[in-house]
Formats: C-alpha cells, structure tokens, sequence
C-alpha cells in the first residue's frame, strides 16, 4: 500500500478517494455524492464522525464539502455565477444565515506569491458592511437586517513576524465575531483538481495545510467561536507528480522495494517545487471573483 | 488673520510656521531647529510642554521632530541614505533601542491608492525577525542580542469593516509589543513640502490626520504602550492650493470679507480633489524605501 | 479677455465653451448638441470646418465628439454599459465598420503611473483577434466576417528612447492596418468634467497632449493611415485651479493688471502637479473597461 | 536512447550535456568550460561550428555561453553583482562595445504571467538614453561617447495580434538599431537549473523556445543586423520531471518499450503544467535586477 508513503493532500475528498479505490468503507466516516449535469457540478460531502474516523482519514472530525466544477478553469463573463450560487447555498446552511450575523473574513497566504494569493485577492472583493452598521444601523443598508461583515488580510508570518492565528485571535478578542470564514489556497494531491475543486468546511484551517503551510490551527478550538474554512487547490508538490506516475508502474514491487524506489527517484529538491498551470496568475484571479462572489450572495439575502 | 478659516495640515511644523511669521511666541512650545549644510538636511525640533501649546497648535502634548530634505523627490542610487540615517538616529533615541524591545511596525493606508500607499510599501520592506527569535533565539540572529520586529498591514475601514484602532488593540494585546510604529501618508498644506518632510512623532497618530483620514487615534492612551508616528505628506487637498494662492492677494480685505471671497471661490467638489507630483507613483515607492530602511538601520544596530 | 493666458486644455469642447460664454460665434466651427435624459449622456459634436476656425479653436480641422456623462465617476455594475454603447455608435460611424477592417489600437501613456495609464490598461481588455483570423481565417470567429483588431502598448519615450510615433510607424508600415485607434489620458481645464467626459476625434492624437505631453503627433499625415483619437481627463494642471478660481476674482482689473497678478500668484511648482481625485487609481480602471467595452461592441456587431 | 524522445530544453548546455554524458565527441561542437571558485561562477562556452554540428545539437550554428551560478537562487545585497559583471564582459566582447553602438534591447514574453515576465522586467530596469543623445548629443551625458540605448516590451500575440517578429522588424526599419538583445524565459530540462542559470547566444531566439513559445525567430536572418538572446530558465515542463525521473528505472527497457511506457505514464494534461520555485514571482524580480544591471554595466563603460 502507497498509503505509509506520505503524500500531502488538503482535500478530504481526495484522502477518502484512496479508500473508495480499494474497496475499504471505514467506519465512522460518511460519503455523500451529488451530480448536477446541467450546471456540471459534483458536490461532495464528507462526514468524519468518529474518532476512528478522523484517525483513518488523517482530518479532524467535521464536514468537508467539495464542489467540483471542471468548467472553474475556464472563464466565463459571470464568473462562474453558478458555482458562487452553491458556494453561498453551503455557507447559508453551515453557519445558520437566517439569524443575523457578525463574521469576519480572513484571506491567508501571501499576496505576492501568485499560487498562495487567492485567500488575499477574495477578500478585496467583498462586501464589507460592518463600519456601515455601526455607524448608520442595518436599515442604513436598505434591507430588514443584514450580517456585519469584516474583512482582514493579515500576511504570513515571513511577512509579519506574527503567527496567523495571533493576528486573528486579537482581532476576534476585539471585534467579537460570532463566525470566522477563513479562505486559503491549497496544495493538491493531483493536478486533475487543480483550480476546479472547492473544499468548504466546518473544521477551520488546520496546522500543515495551505501552500503556505500554517503552523497553528484557525479552529474553533483555538478561536472560541465556529470557523469556516473555504479552500482550493491552486498547487501540486512537484514531488506528486512522480510519485502518482509512478505507483502505477512499481505496482509489481512489494512495498519496501516500492518506498526505495521512490525515495531515490524523487530528488529532494523537488520538494520545494510546485507545479501549476501555465495561466496560474490569470486563474486565481478569477476563482478568487467565483469565491467573494459566493461569500457576497450567501450575504446579502435574508 | 487666516487662521479661523480651517486649513489642514498634519505637519506641526507647518503650524508653527504660521505663528513664526506672525512674530508670535507661544507659551508651552519650543521649537530647535538645526540645518547640516553637507547634506542639506534640516531637521526642527517642535516640543509641545503644555496643555495651553497644544490647545494653541492644535496638536496633543509631545514631541515632534520634522526632517526636511529637498533632494528627497530626487531619485538616487542608495535612496538617500543619509535621511535613513537621520531617522534611524531619531528613532534610537525616542524609543530608547539601547536595550532589547519589542516592536511592532504598522502600515497605515490604503495599499490600492497610490498616495495613500507609503505605509504599507515602508513594511512591506522591513526585516522582520520576531518570529525567527521566537523560534530559534537571538544567537541565531548572529548579534548578541537585537529587538524583536514584526509588522501588519491593516487596511482602512472600507476595506476592513473595522476601525484601525480596534485592528491595532487587538494584536498589541496578543502579541505584547513594548513600541507600536505607526507609518501613515499626511496631507501637507504646501506642494513644496510633500514628499520632501519626514515627520516623527512620539504622540503617535491623530483621528482625522493621514490621507486616508483615521477616525480613533492609535495613541499610547489607546492601545497602553508608546507609540511612535512617522508620516510625509504626500497629497495637499486642492482647495488649499486656491485658498494660499490668495491668502495674499486677500490681505487688503478684513476677516470676514475674505471668509466670504474664499468660501465663494473654492468650489465644494475642490475638497474631493488632491494635488499630488506628476510622478507619485514612483516617488512614494522611493519614500517608502527610505523610511524602511531607516527602521532597519535603527533595529539592526545594538 | 483671460484667452491670451495660456491655459491648457485637450478638449475641443472646453475650447469651444470659452467662445460660447462670450456669445462669440466663430466662422468654420460647427457645434451641434444632444442630452440623453434617460441615460443622463450628454453628446457634444464640435466640427472645425476651415482653416479659420482651426485657428480660432488652436486645434486642427476635423471632428470632435464629447461624451458627457456625469455618472461615470460613480462605479456601477456593468462599467456604464450605455456609455460604451455610445462610444462604439460613433466608432462605426466614424470607422465605417460595416466594411472588414484592420484596426491597430494603440494605448498610449505610462502604465507605472496611475493618471496616464489610460490607454494601456483599455488595450489590456480588448478582444484581440487579428492573430486568430490570420491562422484560421474569420470563419474560425464564428460570424460571417469580422474585424482584425491588433493592439500594442508603446510605453512612453523615457522607457523606450523611441519617439512614439516612431514605433508606431514601424509597426503600421509592417502590419498595414487601415484604422488607427489611440486611447490617452488628457489634461483638462475644469475639474467638473476629470474622468466623466469622453472624447472621440478623427484628428488623431496631437503633439503637447496628453498627460505625459507627446511630442509628435499620431496623425493622418504622420501615419498614412486615418487615425482616431480617445481621450478622456484624468488630471487637471494645478495651475489650472488656481487660475480659474481667481479668474472671478479679478474681473475688475483690466488685462494686463490680471496677467501680472496671476504670474506672482501662480508658483512655478505647480506647475509640475496634478490635480486628480482621491481615488484615481480605482476611477482610471473603470473608465479602461468602458471604453475598451465600448471599442470590443463596436469590432464585434457586423 | 532517450533522445528519441523528445524533451524539450532551450539551453544548449544541457543538449551538449547529453552527448557528453554517453562519452560521444560531435564533430562540429567545441565546449569550453571554465570555473571561477572564489565567485562560484561556471562558464561554459558551445560552439557550434559546422552544420553538422547544428544537426546534431538540434540548435542553429553560433555561439552559446551558459554562466551559472548557484547563488544565484539566493537573494543578496546587490542582486549579485558578481553574475551581471560576467554578463557585461561576455556582451562587450560579442557586440564589439568598444565602439559606438545604437542597442535595441527587446522584453519578450508576458508580463502578466509571472514565470514569463522575465523580459518585461529586465527592459524597466534599463538605464535608457538614445532620446536623451537624440536631443542634446552625447556629450549631454557626460562622457566622451556613449551606446544610444532604446527598449521596447512588445507584448505576445495573444496580446497584441501581432508576431512579436512583425513588431520587432517594423521598429529596427524604423529605428535603425546596430545590435537587437532580446531577453526571455526559458524551459529548462532540470530543476536544478532552474533561475540559476543564464544563456547568452549570438543567434537570436528561435521559434517554438522561451517559457510562451515563439513561433518566429528573432534572429539575424529575419531582422537584418545582429541578434543577441538573453535567457534564463525559470520554468520546466511538468511532463519532464516525470521523464527523467524514470529515465534511470527505465534503462533495463529497450527503446521502443521506454516509449510506450512514458507515453502512457504522462498525462496529456501535464503538458499544460509548469514546475516553478514556491518563491518564483521574488525569484524573476531579483534576476530581472542582476540581468538589467549586467546590461547597464556593459552599456555604460566605454
């Protein structure tokens, strides 16, 4: 089995994938599936319910929702309005949008690093209402009430000195949000899912993950109050690469001979590669309009 | 007199100025000035002692260095090392760097608006080190011992939906920072200071100053640790081009008609408008350069 | 009469709205005016007849068309959508594209610097298709015929060395195109019409236009090709400010007394500044989308 | 053998490379090589001679120096002022700098995709001065004589509609330059080449090379005077990494299985995939630095 080979995947879907593969259900985790063919969207929600769950996953207990949407890489005039509408569909139910809420936005990575950039790029373009209703009232907004939205962008650490979740924990501690949405460019395990997945969760953003790599957890544990992660794959390690190209051909081998292989074959500087497409700047650009979009619509209805 | 008809200037400089030329002395404030011919850099020294010199300037008790250096819009090969030099100096001395502190370095503005733009381009220069000598001690710094840097970027309020100052609170009180350096874009009264005037401050920043106009000052009352304010006007607002131009043609006149002429001639959507150098762009970007490196210069040495 | 101090415009308009005031009609100028109520769009076509009134006006023989529209500083949904509608009218009009042609746009000004970066941005949104209908012919566009649209982003003479109209000559003569279209930012006189006026001319773009002042022109003459200009006003000489508002003020003097004051009053070192609105940066990016809105309606309707 | 196979690389070191690995001598080729300990600078210089040569490297006659430098990953003080001075030397030898030259100096590739904007880069950083001659004479700049140096960012086809060789070509019958240096992004074969190392060839850049694939040469034949390329690799085709990975298990294998194994084992999509450096948008700025100054250094001495 490859699996004692680590290879890092950020998405739920692609870990519970190498299950499905071989046959093994594992108990405590759920799988739901869902195709819609007109719109080309497959949504995919896994529940990991159990410790034993979690353990076998390697993700904490929690949902994890995933849109995929082969059109996502290709532009539209509307920026994918569609996927927006089932980004915001999910949001609506998870953080219970009917009641009135005050949640802050959180862009992760580093904005001068194309692949990491699309946490960043997605809060410049939402809506922010909070300043508004403090000072005006929600009926300043033309609506029956409206959620308080703030937005931050805090740098990574290279760029701060500070760990992300310093940053955020201040400003929960200040501003009292009743939901952090924390948006974060991930790494893939395959490039099949480069720019076109979009994972949503209830468990925050977790220690290791990110093209950045965060360090210590946006998690409700951590922050005292719900956090939503929204992530998506913009990256693969180049190191993946050969590995998945290969696993097929070393089927053969016995999983020793196969870890000896692999661990020769793959140089150690490819580790700090990543592979992505050719239009990478182009694409998060356009995913971070589908995404605020999504965040906007969930918003702004009551 | 002039005065009554409200004309903004950020720089305590150039209201003394205005009480110079009118040959009147204040009670509660001593201004130094000192010129060094070399390098054509002349830096004045305005102290506010009292509560009666600070109602009469309009600026809260403290001390305010300002730098003047003509050859500042001129670019040059190390960008005007000899000012970093003179900021570095300031610095050392108004936060005392003799012993190790702890510094947190904030970018006021709006990253998108060009004029607006000198504190985020000044941090995003900055070495940062905190989270190196958190991780690995001050030995691996390779100085016996240095301060502790981070720096934040936090956007203004339309962006964010929160108020600077809470942004501000909330991570001074995670991180526990001894200094806060605060970095803003001014708005100068006269085109032949901007871009050309440093302004250093331990009275940390104003609501209403700054470009981009901050409502809750980030002051040592607010936020319980000293803060240093660093600004250079980059803008002068229209209307106060107009307004001197007649200042002196008006003088025959007596108060109230030139309240009346001055109000008629400078049309309302004049206060909407900026006169910034032709080439701004560029020029904050070599600001910026010079502010941060004059940090540096004042962080690195022990 | 306040005409012999030079002031300066690039607008036909604002040129021809001095002799208006005056009630002066001037011989070989034909101005004719429509409003637009619904849409709010006022549309001034200013026809410079003779040789006379090509004098009279300081701007050569040829047809100028003004936009107006007042909400185009307002950001709104569609970038204006009935102002790019506009444009493009008078583009087939004055391009006659009910015929297959070969259009080269080209985007003056400096991309680095906020104000003059105009027309690079509006080339940066065209739908380019010269290149796809050389490989595969205008079938491949999937309309019966269609135009060839090329575009180039010279750069202005302190990047390239090159005189602009020399690139731009090599180019046509290489390309053979049959239009030339140049989009630059302008200087205006008033503030009342920066970033909300639009101005179509057949004459070309002229030397000492322009808010980064070129010094040959982009015409018929130099180019051999008909060439039509697009300007709209981004910037206001601060001097202009000031003479303007004082222009009341002195009505009682007789010319020569105002030319002496304006002289003193007006300093030397603003004449290098710019008046522009706050939020420049964000105003120059919208106006790029509807104009280059305007040129992709007009090269895709057959 | 592999070289059936092909992979694609723009470096004709790492084509020689190959040959040299299996021990065979081509007729026609002289490599030189050379190795600065002190400044850990290797140099190698092909030659090729003969058409045979030409056939067998699969790159036209002319000369190749490759200049590499580890460090030149690392970022330092002076943009590694040691590399741009090996650059200006081997340039004033194959242009013959000691006289007077007219240089155009030409930025391709696009400037908006990260990888790809090496050229752009390099090009705004060029001390520019044939306008400033033009109009005050070389003695204006305050040396006995000068190169006049002239640059241009042409844009891609996608972009402008055009052959960047048609824009080229018009400008150099314009502008009569003596000498074209045209700076790219390369693809490389190996990571481990990746922005560290720089081709300067005196054969111009050749169709289907640099990181967006030129589909006509920039070359002597084409333009009419004398085409220096500039290259560095900052990308390699993801399909590469997975061949030559395998390249090494593979070897038991005879020719045709090898194959029909790769062609299998890659998937068509990763063709579309680039390996870059995490690091690779800070990566292009600083080399575009160390290039840019390479040619100022060159240019400026006399």
């Amino acid at each position: 089995m490859l699996g004692t080979y680590r290879i890092r995947t950020d998405l739920a879907m692609e870990q519970a994938e190498r299950f499905t593969e071989e046959n093994v259900e594992i108990r405590g985790v759920a799988i739901q599936e869902n195709y819609d063919k007109e719109k080309d969207i497959r949504t995919t929600v896994v529940k990991i319910q159990t410790e034993n769950g979690a353990k076998a996953m390697g993700k904490p207990q929690g949902c994890y929702i995933t849109i995929e949407a082969p059109n996502l890489s290709v532009p539209d005039e509307d920026y994918h309005r569609e996927v927006s509408g089932e980004i915001a569909h999910h949001l609506r139910e998870l953080i219970h949008l009917e009641k009135e809420k005050s949640i802050l936005v959180v862009g992760l990575g580093n904005k001068s690093i194309t692949s990491d950039s699309l946490g960043p790029q997605t809060v410049d373009n939402l809506h922010i209402t909070r300043h508004i209703i403090r000072e005006y009232g929600v009926q300043a907004m033309g609506e029956e009430y409206l959620h308080r939205i703030s937005g931050i962008i805090p740098g990574v650490m290279a760029q701060t000195g500070m760990e992300t979740l310093e940053i955020i924990q201040g400003i929960v501690a200040e501003t009292q949000p009743d939901v952090v949405i924390a948006i974060d460019a991930l790494a893939a395990r395959s490039t099949r899912r480069l720019n076109r997945t979009i994972q949503i969760t209830d468990t925050g953003i977790h220690p290791g993950s990110g093209v950045g790599n965060h360090r210590e957890g946006l998690t409700e544990e951590n922050l005292q109050v719900k956090v939503i992660g929204i992530g998506v794959p913009t990256v693969v390690d180049a190191a993946t690469i050969v590995h998945d190209a290969m696993a097929h051909l070393l089927e053969a081998l016995d999983e020793a001979e196969q870890k000896e292989f692999l661990e020769e074959l793959i140089s150690p500087n490819l580790h700090s590669m990543f592979v992505t497409p050719k239009d990478v700047d182009e694409t998060v650009k356009r995913l971070s309009f589908t995404i605020s979009e999504g965040l906007n619509m969930a918003f702004a209805r009551v």
